[in-house]
Protein backbone atom coordinates (compact mmCIF):
# COMPACT_ATOMS: atom_id res chain seq x y z
CA UNK A 1 0.00 0.00 0.00
CA UNK A 2 2.52 2.13 1.06
CA UNK A 3 4.59 1.90 -2.29
CA UNK A 4 1.45 1.85 -4.33
CA UNK A 5 0.33 4.99 -3.04
CA UNK A 6 4.13 6.77 -3.61
CA UNK A 7 3.62 5.80 -7.30
CA UNK A 8 0.15 7.05 -7.32
CA UNK A 9 1.81 10.46 -5.81
CA UNK A 10 5.05 10.06 -8.34
CA UNK A 11 2.31 10.04 -11.11
CA UNK A 12 -0.16 12.53 -10.00
CA UNK A 13 2.76 15.28 -9.93
CA UNK A 14 2.20 15.25 -6.42
CA UNK A 15 4.56 14.07 -3.30
CA UNK A 16 7.01 15.97 -1.03
CA UNK A 17 8.40 18.11 -3.66
CA UNK A 18 4.44 18.93 -5.01
CA UNK A 19 1.43 21.14 -3.58
CA UNK A 20 -1.45 19.15 -2.04
CA UNK A 21 -4.44 19.54 -4.30
CA UNK A 22 -2.63 20.69 -7.27
CA UNK A 23 0.92 18.77 -7.88
CA UNK A 24 2.82 22.10 -8.45
CA UNK A 25 6.05 21.74 -8.23
CA UNK A 26 8.87 24.43 -8.23
CA UNK A 27 9.52 25.58 -12.02
CA UNK A 28 13.65 25.18 -12.80
CA UNK A 29 14.91 28.78 -12.84
CA UNK A 30 12.48 30.79 -11.81
CA UNK A 31 14.64 32.67 -9.93
CA UNK A 32 16.04 34.04 -13.53
CA UNK A 33 12.89 34.72 -14.91
CA UNK A 34 11.84 38.87 -15.42
CA UNK A 35 10.03 40.86 -12.92
CA UNK A 36 6.38 41.84 -13.43
CA UNK A 37 5.92 43.81 -10.50
CA UNK A 38 6.88 44.62 -6.48
CA UNK A 39 4.75 44.78 -3.11
CA UNK A 40 4.65 45.55 0.14
CA UNK A 41 2.04 43.20 2.47
CA UNK A 42 1.98 44.90 6.04
CA UNK A 43 0.20 43.33 8.69
CA UNK A 44 0.63 39.62 9.20
CA UNK A 45 2.10 38.84 6.83
CA UNK A 46 4.92 41.82 7.01
CA UNK A 47 6.94 41.12 3.72
CA UNK A 48 8.65 42.69 0.64
CA UNK A 49 7.59 40.72 -2.38
CA UNK A 50 8.45 40.29 -6.45
CA UNK A 51 6.32 38.55 -8.88
CA UNK A 52 8.66 37.32 -11.43
CA UNK A 53 7.19 35.54 -14.72
CA UNK A 54 8.11 33.09 -17.29
CA UNK A 55 8.45 33.96 -20.50
CA UNK A 56 4.60 32.84 -21.65
CA UNK A 57 3.35 34.94 -18.49
CA UNK A 58 5.44 38.29 -19.44
CA UNK A 59 4.62 38.58 -22.80
CA UNK A 60 1.06 38.08 -21.82
CA UNK A 61 1.62 40.59 -18.77
CA UNK A 62 3.06 42.91 -21.34
CA UNK A 63 0.69 42.53 -24.12
CA UNK A 64 -2.68 42.58 -22.07
CA UNK A 65 -3.27 39.54 -23.02
CA UNK A 66 -6.06 37.95 -21.01
CA UNK A 67 -7.20 34.90 -20.08
CA UNK A 68 -3.35 34.20 -19.45
CA UNK A 69 -2.32 31.33 -22.11
CA UNK A 70 -1.74 27.71 -20.75
CA UNK A 71 1.89 27.45 -19.32
CA UNK A 72 2.27 31.09 -17.77
CA UNK A 73 3.52 30.65 -14.67
CA UNK A 74 3.72 33.50 -12.17
CA UNK A 75 6.43 33.36 -9.39
CA UNK A 76 5.52 35.28 -5.84
CA UNK A 77 8.84 35.81 -3.99
CA UNK A 78 8.90 37.10 -0.45
CA UNK A 79 10.81 38.35 2.22
CA UNK A 80 10.88 39.61 5.72
CA UNK A 81 9.92 43.28 5.82
CA UNK A 82 13.34 44.63 7.31
CA UNK A 83 14.70 48.18 8.49
CA UNK A 84 17.66 48.59 7.25
CA UNK A 85 19.58 50.15 10.27
CA UNK A 86 22.75 50.66 7.28
CA UNK A 87 21.19 52.85 5.16
CA UNK A 88 19.17 54.20 7.33
CA UNK A 89 22.65 55.45 8.98
CA UNK A 90 23.73 56.72 5.57
CA UNK A 91 20.28 58.79 4.65
CA UNK A 92 20.41 60.41 8.25
CA UNK A 93 16.46 59.22 8.49
CA UNK A 94 14.79 55.63 9.22
CA UNK A 95 12.87 55.48 5.42
CA UNK A 96 14.96 52.31 4.11
CA UNK A 97 13.12 48.87 4.18
CA UNK A 98 15.00 45.84 2.34
CA UNK A 99 14.31 42.35 1.77
CA UNK A 100 15.11 40.05 4.94
CA UNK A 101 15.17 36.35 5.10
CA UNK A 102 13.01 34.51 2.75
CA UNK A 103 9.39 33.52 3.61
CA UNK A 104 7.91 31.67 1.36
CA UNK A 105 7.22 31.54 -2.62
CA UNK A 106 3.78 30.99 -4.35
CA UNK A 107 3.58 29.85 -7.88
CA UNK A 108 0.28 30.29 -9.89
CA UNK A 109 -0.04 27.68 -12.76
CA UNK A 110 -2.30 28.39 -15.62
CA UNK A 111 -3.63 24.79 -16.84
CA UNK A 112 -7.12 25.38 -18.40
CA UNK A 113 -7.77 21.69 -18.34
CA UNK A 114 -6.03 20.44 -15.65
CA UNK A 115 -7.16 23.02 -13.18
CA UNK A 116 -10.57 23.60 -14.98
CA UNK A 117 -12.02 24.10 -11.55
CA UNK A 118 -10.09 26.53 -10.28
CA UNK A 119 -10.91 29.19 -13.01
CA UNK A 120 -7.70 27.27 -14.67
CA UNK A 121 -4.92 27.80 -12.02
CA UNK A 122 -2.77 25.41 -10.06
CA UNK A 123 -1.14 26.60 -7.20
CA UNK A 124 1.98 25.95 -4.82
CA UNK A 125 3.15 27.15 -1.61
CA UNK A 126 7.21 26.54 -1.09
CA UNK A 127 9.22 26.83 2.25
CA UNK A 128 12.99 26.61 2.21
CA UNK A 129 12.92 24.74 -1.37
CA UNK A 130 10.17 22.07 0.00
CA UNK A 131 6.27 22.16 -0.28
CA UNK A 132 3.77 23.41 1.99
CA UNK A 133 1.85 19.85 2.37
CA UNK A 134 -1.19 21.63 4.31
CA UNK A 135 -4.16 20.56 1.73
CA UNK A 136 -6.44 23.33 4.32
CA UNK A 137 -3.80 25.86 2.85
CA UNK A 138 -4.37 25.33 -0.59
CA UNK A 139 -7.43 24.78 -0.73
CA UNK A 140 -7.60 28.77 0.55
CA UNK A 141 -5.58 29.94 -2.85
CA UNK A 142 -8.58 29.81 -5.44
CA UNK A 143 -11.49 30.90 -3.12
CA UNK A 144 -9.28 34.31 -2.61
CA UNK A 145 -8.04 34.38 -5.98
CA UNK A 146 -11.79 34.38 -6.84
CA UNK A 147 -12.09 37.56 -5.34
CA UNK A 148 -9.15 39.03 -7.78
CA UNK A 149 -10.01 41.02 -11.00
CA UNK A 150 -11.87 38.81 -13.35
CA UNK A 151 -10.60 40.93 -16.15
CA UNK A 152 -6.99 40.16 -15.06
CA UNK A 153 -7.96 36.46 -15.31
CA UNK A 154 -8.24 36.05 -11.18
CA UNK A 155 -4.26 37.45 -10.65
CA UNK A 156 -3.77 40.47 -8.46
CA UNK A 157 -0.73 41.79 -9.30
CA UNK A 158 -0.41 43.64 -12.59
CA UNK A 159 2.54 44.71 -14.55
CA UNK A 160 4.65 47.28 -13.48
CA UNK A 161 6.27 49.65 -16.60
CA UNK B 1 31.03 77.31 -30.45
CA UNK B 2 27.69 75.79 -29.92
CA UNK B 3 28.27 73.16 -32.83
CA UNK B 4 31.98 72.16 -31.27
CA UNK B 5 29.93 71.77 -27.87
CA UNK B 6 27.65 69.58 -29.32
CA UNK B 7 29.83 67.51 -30.92
CA UNK B 8 32.25 67.35 -27.77
CA UNK B 9 28.86 66.19 -25.98
CA UNK B 10 28.30 63.39 -28.75
CA UNK B 11 32.00 62.13 -28.24
CA UNK B 12 31.65 62.41 -24.28
CA UNK B 13 28.49 60.21 -24.62
CA UNK B 14 26.50 62.74 -22.82
CA UNK B 15 23.83 65.32 -24.33
CA UNK B 16 19.68 64.93 -24.05
CA UNK B 17 20.15 61.27 -23.77
CA UNK B 18 22.70 60.94 -21.27
CA UNK B 19 23.40 62.03 -18.00
CA UNK B 20 25.83 64.62 -16.98
CA UNK B 21 29.08 63.96 -15.38
CA UNK B 22 28.96 60.94 -16.04
CA UNK B 23 27.92 59.91 -19.57
CA UNK B 24 25.30 57.19 -18.74
CA UNK B 25 22.52 56.24 -20.93
CA UNK B 26 19.36 53.69 -20.51
CA UNK B 27 21.40 50.65 -21.20
CA UNK B 28 19.47 48.15 -24.03
CA UNK B 29 16.83 45.63 -22.56
CA UNK B 30 17.06 46.47 -19.06
CA UNK B 31 13.44 45.92 -18.14
CA UNK B 32 14.22 42.11 -19.19
CA UNK B 33 17.09 41.58 -16.67
CA UNK B 34 17.50 39.68 -13.44
CA UNK B 35 16.13 40.82 -10.27
CA UNK B 36 18.76 41.64 -7.35
CA UNK B 37 16.71 42.68 -4.52
CA UNK B 38 13.66 45.05 -3.93
CA UNK B 39 12.91 47.50 -1.05
CA UNK B 40 10.79 49.96 0.16
CA UNK B 41 11.96 53.78 0.69
CA UNK B 42 9.60 55.88 2.97
CA UNK B 43 9.61 59.36 3.33
CA UNK B 44 10.09 61.83 0.86
CA UNK B 45 10.87 58.94 -1.88
CA UNK B 46 7.88 56.90 -0.68
CA UNK B 47 8.30 54.52 -3.48
CA UNK B 48 8.52 50.42 -3.96
CA UNK B 49 11.91 49.68 -5.80
CA UNK B 50 13.47 47.39 -7.31
CA UNK B 51 17.29 46.32 -8.58
CA UNK B 52 17.79 44.62 -11.65
CA UNK B 53 21.15 43.78 -12.94
CA UNK B 54 22.79 42.66 -16.00
CA UNK B 55 24.65 39.40 -16.51
CA UNK B 56 27.82 40.62 -14.90
CA UNK B 57 26.67 42.38 -11.80
CA UNK B 58 23.66 39.14 -11.21
CA UNK B 59 26.40 36.92 -11.67
CA UNK B 60 29.08 39.01 -9.21
CA UNK B 61 25.87 39.24 -6.61
CA UNK B 62 25.46 35.81 -6.51
CA UNK B 63 28.79 34.60 -6.80
CA UNK B 64 30.20 37.03 -4.37
CA UNK B 65 32.37 38.97 -6.48
CA UNK B 66 33.88 42.28 -5.20
CA UNK B 67 34.55 45.19 -6.65
CA UNK B 68 32.11 44.36 -9.34
CA UNK B 69 33.84 43.83 -12.52
CA UNK B 70 33.93 46.26 -15.05
CA UNK B 71 30.69 45.77 -17.34
CA UNK B 72 28.30 45.49 -14.48
CA UNK B 73 25.24 47.84 -14.56
CA UNK B 74 22.44 47.81 -11.97
CA UNK B 75 19.11 49.36 -12.36
CA UNK B 76 17.17 50.64 -9.92
CA UNK B 77 13.62 51.14 -10.90
CA UNK B 78 11.29 53.07 -8.54
CA UNK B 79 7.21 53.32 -8.91
CA UNK B 80 5.03 55.49 -6.28
CA UNK B 81 4.15 53.57 -2.61
CA UNK B 82 0.53 53.07 -3.53
CA UNK B 83 -2.29 51.46 -1.21
CA UNK B 84 -4.27 48.97 -3.24
CA UNK B 85 -7.99 49.72 -2.26
CA UNK B 86 -8.58 46.62 -4.69
CA UNK B 87 -6.16 44.02 -2.64
CA UNK B 88 -7.43 45.50 0.58
CA UNK B 89 -11.04 44.89 -0.25
CA UNK B 90 -10.29 41.01 -0.37
CA UNK B 91 -7.91 41.02 2.32
CA UNK B 92 -10.36 42.52 4.62
CA UNK B 93 -7.55 44.94 5.97
CA UNK B 94 -5.68 47.75 4.08
CA UNK B 95 -2.30 45.85 4.48
CA UNK B 96 -1.45 45.66 0.62
CA UNK B 97 0.62 48.41 -1.25
CA UNK B 98 1.17 47.84 -5.02
CA UNK B 99 3.62 49.79 -7.60
CA UNK B 100 2.16 52.87 -8.94
CA UNK B 101 3.28 55.17 -11.61
CA UNK B 102 6.88 55.26 -12.28
CA UNK B 103 9.00 57.50 -10.22
CA UNK B 104 12.37 57.33 -12.22
CA UNK B 105 14.99 54.86 -12.90
CA UNK B 106 18.96 55.40 -11.96
CA UNK B 107 21.60 53.30 -13.39
CA UNK B 108 24.86 52.53 -11.25
CA UNK B 109 27.90 51.48 -14.34
CA UNK B 110 31.00 49.82 -13.17
CA UNK B 111 34.13 50.89 -15.31
CA UNK B 112 37.19 51.25 -12.87
CA UNK B 113 38.73 53.10 -15.24
CA UNK B 114 36.54 56.15 -17.00
CA UNK B 115 34.70 56.80 -13.48
CA UNK B 116 38.20 56.13 -11.33
CA UNK B 117 37.44 59.29 -9.52
CA UNK B 118 34.27 58.09 -8.05
CA UNK B 119 35.11 54.57 -6.97
CA UNK B 120 34.61 52.85 -10.60
CA UNK B 121 30.80 53.79 -10.52
CA UNK B 122 28.94 56.35 -12.57
CA UNK B 123 25.52 57.44 -12.35
CA UNK B 124 22.49 58.31 -14.21
CA UNK B 125 18.83 58.91 -13.48
CA UNK B 126 16.14 58.80 -15.98
CA UNK B 127 12.28 59.98 -15.83
CA UNK B 128 10.40 59.39 -18.47
CA UNK B 129 12.95 58.02 -20.70
CA UNK B 130 14.80 60.99 -20.68
CA UNK B 131 17.88 61.54 -18.61
CA UNK B 132 17.61 64.39 -15.56
CA UNK B 133 20.17 66.47 -16.60
CA UNK B 134 21.05 68.49 -13.24
CA UNK B 135 24.52 68.61 -12.92
CA UNK B 136 24.10 69.10 -9.24
CA UNK B 137 21.92 66.08 -8.80
CA UNK B 138 24.73 64.01 -10.53
CA UNK B 139 26.98 64.86 -8.24
CA UNK B 140 25.19 64.00 -5.28
CA UNK B 141 25.44 60.20 -6.29
CA UNK B 142 29.36 59.33 -5.38
CA UNK B 143 29.31 60.87 -2.35
CA UNK B 144 26.08 59.30 -1.16
CA UNK B 145 27.11 55.98 -2.45
CA UNK B 146 31.10 56.45 -0.66
CA UNK B 147 28.94 55.73 2.43
CA UNK B 148 27.62 52.72 1.65
CA UNK B 149 29.84 49.64 2.83
CA UNK B 150 33.37 49.33 1.26
CA UNK B 151 32.93 44.97 1.39
CA UNK B 152 29.95 45.82 -0.98
CA UNK B 153 31.80 47.66 -3.65
CA UNK B 154 29.49 51.10 -2.58
CA UNK B 155 26.80 49.21 -3.88
CA UNK B 156 23.56 49.64 -0.93
CA UNK B 157 22.02 46.42 -2.30
CA UNK B 158 22.65 43.07 -1.18
CA UNK B 159 20.99 40.29 -3.15
CA UNK B 160 17.82 38.44 -2.35
CA UNK B 161 18.09 34.72 -1.87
Amino acid sequence: MCVASLVQASADGTGDDASPVFGVRIPAGYRDWQLISVAHEAGGLNDLRAMLGNDIAVRAFRDGTRPFPDGAIIARIAWRYEPSAENNAVFGQDQSFVAGAPTNIQFSVKDSTRYASTGGWGFGQFEAGRANLSEALMNTCSPCHARAPRDNDFVFTRYAR
